[in-house]
């Protein structure tokens, strides 16, 4: 059991790194050089050009002003200073809304700490059972906590009270948080410009017709069913090796213009390549001419290939953006069933065309089912097996364990400095590593399942993970780290004992996760803001690829929020708060500095640095939201299942209330706010309309939404349309070709298409 | 333990009730003066009228004709005569499909007894465990059973191989029905009349307006965002105090009847009643007189409420009935939503009018969501501490119980005739007894619970009351039965533990359940034919009550499927069909018996006698699929269980897979076949459309709809319409009466009502 002394150590090498990190920033962000890594979002808004400050060449690259420096700490309060109303405008809502997450966190947690320090530290404190254990090293950590209130003591009524407190606190907090996002969603597509998915519809599974093409059935079915919304639609086609083609091209000429670069700063020296894999090994030619040879040889594929997708009926996939007349028509399409086979002819609201993931536009019922089954057993097995590598490390990284497996460091181990490293530096580090690994592997399940959007996938990952931290960073922690072996155990344990098993190492884990909090919270969010690898990155590609300024320009690396990834970690610290707050309360204010630094840094963030990939309208909270409900109900299982074992019987029956009361909580906000994140509502859509007719009579809407969503590799590209369409939109029951078929059919006037 | 003795006594006493059952409904039905008990449908459709021989005035009452009793049995092969379309013809989709169920039943498990016959009697029979143990005794029911293959045998992977076979002919047979079902229903719904509910759409949740009338409120907020579509609306009027005194005035009226008739049949003594309760006590009257001015009293009531349910504003319910143009502007509008506030202008597809529950249609949105929980916790605490009583009395009525608390009966109770009968018959009534008292109380709390057909009601009580049997029939049998103690240990134990215990009793109560399905399977279908009840009801109203035709036509109690309990019910013969095939193969033709029976006397019912309340074309298949999966699930983890305790260790992970596997199927079921029952898809809205238009182009729709959903007590009751209607429907976005806010609203030109 790690002590205060160890705590300290650790918090002061955490506070430490962060600190570096903070000050490297603060000095790497002043050098104009850096200024692309540092404001890339300024430099895409156009406000922004390089070089910053005209003078001196060497002004350039090294700020030379010193009295900037000494306002180093001037990004934090101008990180805060903008407004969010602007800053959603800045930004998007995504992001604005993001941000929010840390906020809500603030909110949650300092009314709860100031309460917890108020009423719980006293009561534990005063306890003194541990004074009486003598055979037990405890800390004074300890003593703060539940542990310390002798079993049977009138004490946890304390507990038991604030238990309640804390969950309509927090509940409070949500349903008013969640208000607050759905009206700012609402606000946002209210006020927003027009953007093509406000009439367009994503409609997948179009049956496969033996007498006209899909666009032709596409074009019929819509005419006949949406007679007076109906305007146009685009096929989408198969263009996925085509974009491997275009993205293999891309990459080539990129080490083309490096070695010319090369070239050009040496030219004695003609640079050579080998052919093999990534340069390593085959023949060795002359680089330069290789490469030129290489990129005459994928254009020609790619001429080919572009010719073949657009001529091959075989490449257009049965799927379509079908686009309407006015919003009130796209969003009665969108929440409508369509034909009476529902795995036919599916509508969805179409994503922002930049948010269209192209590759699973055309998975058909069946299989889409069977991959999603597949892909539920892959994660339950992922989730549940990938705990053995990390309970093995974890028995490893404690000092026991490593003066277990390698008796001979033990002399250097007892040193009393590094012991307090190891152990509070050693286990938070092993539990990263195995994190880092994972989100790829989620995001590639995620694709299998067939989403047909970056942001569908994001939040399908976010989903995923957040399951894999819970069981393996939360309950792995907890259980493995106070014994492994009980884990068969465990499987094996009465469902009212698994609380109590897992309530007892609750209190003995807090220096575990205060540890981990520093390391991955602290210090991880001061990496963040440095942004060392685009760092590293800008500057290669700036010495190497870049030529002109529109080279620069794709050389930055603003990124984005990785939603996938970060939410479900911060819903780790959700977790550890509502768990800790009436058992060990000393963890929250941690908790707090974690949740106000990376409020900061990330608004700082998303003013100077990321660009988001897409704009799904804060799509996303009710994910958020039914996390910290999880949370919550696990908090409150365990400290049900932590008392029944202190000999406090009524606790049992009136904890148990909560999660129920909680999980009514939810489903009462599902049915309040849930629906403004899923479906776009009549009135609002007609209110629009209204107000653009009125404003904007003689909008060409056809030329807009013409070429809205063309697969990326297309754009700039002329289509040639079939005459045909303008013709049949006046006259929507025109015939079909099928007139062999139409005369066999009886009763059926409206559509020989209908027979699906 | 029963042995085959027992079971056989009980066999002949429940065949010899069943039988007696079915001779008396053979006589009972060939007289003539029961003919509207037995044929009350015919008598509805008008096919039939009293009497139907004309003749001798005693064969009005009695068939003399002794050559029909000789035929007796043909009812049988009449109704199984009448073709499926015919009967959806004749008595409505919903009963057709209900007696699906029962098929439903024969087609699952006689393919599954041939095969259990065919495999796994043999293997159990020649495992010989029994024959090796003497101090138990065993009955040769028994021997037949998965009990008598010695532990860790490689018999059992008989029965896991079955278990698969079972399982994939359960779900192939479940998708092929569900296929059936669906497309049924929406050939259904293609091919029916008009009715209005296809035009109209139940608004709910009306937001109150301080300056406009709920009516108007509707027809502002329906102009302005369903232009095109938008036909009329019926407002609804609080009358559940209406409805209420006419009900009281028709009881009353039976009583002045029921007396005038008593009087004129014995005019010297005129009849004398009680003012009291039930006219048990209080002063002693005139009968006559005092019913006369009853009836006066009410009428006068009825007048005054009826008034002022029509000119209060308050009477109005912020609730409406909206009808369209075309059944395609009704789909769009009962799928989409209307507002931002997904809880306010509440759209859904308008149920028929005779299917509507008019107490519920104004509950607010947080209301209900409360409702709703003290519901689910009532259900709760209703399932789980019935049981109790069950158990009692169930230790009670098995031989030791009854010897142990009343211990002078032992010399009777073994005497062996009433040993056997106590035995086979006990528990079994005990059981049956309580499953009456349920269903009311089951209905009482879904009309709380809000919903707003009829329909929906005796789905919901449907699933509370399958959730009842699984937990205290099936269940509680299984443990209590065994032993009574273990419930506490139960709670206790872990999750893989209450498999096996289940699974090791399951094989110990086949001899129960067997009883159980003879008792409530055989006899209580034979019961269900005679119709005892409503045939002395119609007796006794025919002498007192009925003066003319039209008397007696109100006097026949056809009565209707009560699927709200019979659903459940049937249900539990799926589910221990399904538990019991691969372990005690023997109860399978108790079941297939019980299918067969009540398939041929529910056929013959809804041909002669039910005549349904409502007609939700068969809205309730999705319930019924989704039972068969559940049971089917039951089954397999039970026989995981049971096999786990039997040394078959490879048993465990190869039965897992099939709850995985059967979950799976039952989303891509819900996928696949689910909105058919949930939504109108707009292609076959639009042919209907199409196809009226075409054949009817002069259809006065409006004048057809006009009063389609008025409360039963006002119909025949001319209203007043407001003409402002019609005016205002030609110019949607008229200004309305808020003239002085709408100068401070800037923006919205859309219509002032949409801000909500």
């Amino acid at each position: 059991m790690a002590s205060v002394q160890d705590i300290s150590v650790s918090a002061s090498i955490n506070l430490l790194s962060a600190l570096a990190f903070l000050l490297a920033f603060a000095f790497l962000r002043l050098q104009p050089f850096n200024d692309r890594v540092y404001f890339p979002k300024w430099y895409l808004k156009g406000i922004r050009a390089s070089p910053r400050s005209s003078g001196p060449s060497v002004r350039k690259f090294v700020n030379l002003d010193f009295r900037t420096y000494l306002k180093f700490w001037n990004w934090m309060p101008a990180a805060l200073r903008m407004p969010e109303p602007e800053l959603i405008d800045h930004a998007g809502l995504d992001s604005a809304v993001y941000i929010r997450i840390y906020l809500l966190g603030l909110k949650i947690f300092v009314p709860i700490a100031i309460l917890a320090f108020a009423v719980l530290v006293p009561v534990n404190w005063t306890g003194k059972t541990l004074d009486n254990i003598k055979d037990l090293t405890y800390s004074d950590i300890d003593k703060l906590s539940i542990s310390n209130v002798p079993s049977g003591s009138k004490r946890f009524w304390a507990h038991i009270v604030m238990a309640y407190v804390f969950t309509f606190w927090t509940c409070y907090i949500l349903y008013k948080e969640y208000k607050i996002v759905s009206t700012k969603r609402l606000h946002f597509l209210a006020s927003v410009n027009r953007r093509p998915d406000q009439y367009s519809v994503l409609v997948r599974n179009v049956p496969p017709d033996p007498d006209e093409s899909v666009s032709e059935h596409v074009e019929h079915f819509f005419c006949v069913n949406h007679p007076d919304h109906y305007l146009t639609h685009q096929i989408v086609y198969n263009a996925n090796k085509l974009a491997k083609l275009v993205e293999e091209k891309k990459s080539l000429q990129n080490w083309y213009t490096y070695y010319q670069t090369r070239y050009e700063r040496n030219p004695k020296n003609r640079p050579q390549t080998k052919t093999g894999f990534w340069g390593l090994w085959g023949k060795t030619v002359d680089a330069i001419n290789y490469y030129a040879d290489e990129i005459e040889k994928i254009s020609e594929e790619e001429a080919a290939e572009r010719e073949k997708v657009m001529s091959d009926p075989k490449a257009i996939m049965p799927a379509a953006f079908v686009s309407f007349k006015s919003r009130w028509g796209a969003a009665v399409c969108a929440q409508t069933q369509q034909t009476s086979n529902p795995t036919l002819w599916l509508t969805e609201w179409a994503p922002e065309p930049r948010d269209v993931y192209w590759d699973n536009l055309a998975i058909p019922f069946v299989e889409l089912n069977v991959r999603r089954l597949l892909m539920a057993v892959a994660l339950f097995f992922l989730t549940f097996f990938f705990m053995i590598p990390i309970a093995f490390v974890q028995s490893i990284a404690s000092i026991d364990g490593i003066e277990k497996v390698l008796p001979f460091l033990k002399p250097l181990i007892e040193a009393k400095g590094i012991k307090s490293i190891i152990q509070g530096f050693l286990p938070g580090i092993a539990l990263k590593i195995f994190l880092i690994l994972l989100p790829t592997i989620l995001m590639i399940m995620s694709k299998i399942e067939g989403f047909t959007s970056l942001s569908y996938l994001d939040r399908r990952s976010a989903s995923k993970y957040h399951l894999f931290i819970l069981v393996n960073v939360f309950f792995g922690s907890i259980i493995t780290g106070a014994a492994f072996q009980q884990l068969h155990k465990f499987a094996n344990q009465a469902p009212s004992e698994i609380p109590k098993t897992v309530g007892v190492a609750i209190p003995m884990k807090a220096t575990f996760f205060i540890t981990y909090i520093m390391v991955d919270g602290w210090a991880g969010i001061a990496a963040e803001i440095l942004r060392l690898l685009p760092l590293v990155m800008f500057h290669l590609k700036n010495t190497f690829l870049v030529k002109t300024e529109q080279d620069r320009e794709q050389a930055m690396d603003p990124g984005s929020i990785n939603f996938s990834t970060s939410e479900p970690r911060i819903q780790l610290y959700f977790l550890l708060g509502l768990v800790y707050a009436p058992v060990t309360p000393i963890l929250l204010p941690f908790i707090i500095v974690f949740f106000a630094f990376a409020f900061m840094v990330f608004r700082h963030q998303i003013i100077n640095v990321y660009d988001q990939k897409y704009e799904s309208g804060a799509r996303f909270w009710p994910d958020v939201h039914r996390r910290v409900i999880i949370g919550l109900i696990i908090s409150q299982v365990l400290l049900m299942g932590l008392l029944s074992t202190r000999d406090a019987p009524k606790a049992t029956p009136l904890i148990l209330v909560l999660p129920v009361l909680t999980i009514w909580f939810h489903r009462f906000c599902k049915g309040r706010f849930e629906s403004a994140f899923v479906k776009f509502p009549l009135q609002d859509a007609m209110v629009k309309d209204t107000l653009e007719r009125a404003t904007e009579p003689n909008l060409n809407l056809r030329a807009y939404l013409q070429d809205a969503y063309i697969h990326p590799v297309f754009k700039g590209i002329e289509f040639e349309r079939p005459p045909a369409i303008d013709e049949e939109e006046n006259n929507p029951l025109v015939s079909t070709k099928r007139n062999s078929r139409k005369s066999s059919k009886t009763g059926s006037i409206a559509s020989p298409d209908a027979g699906v």
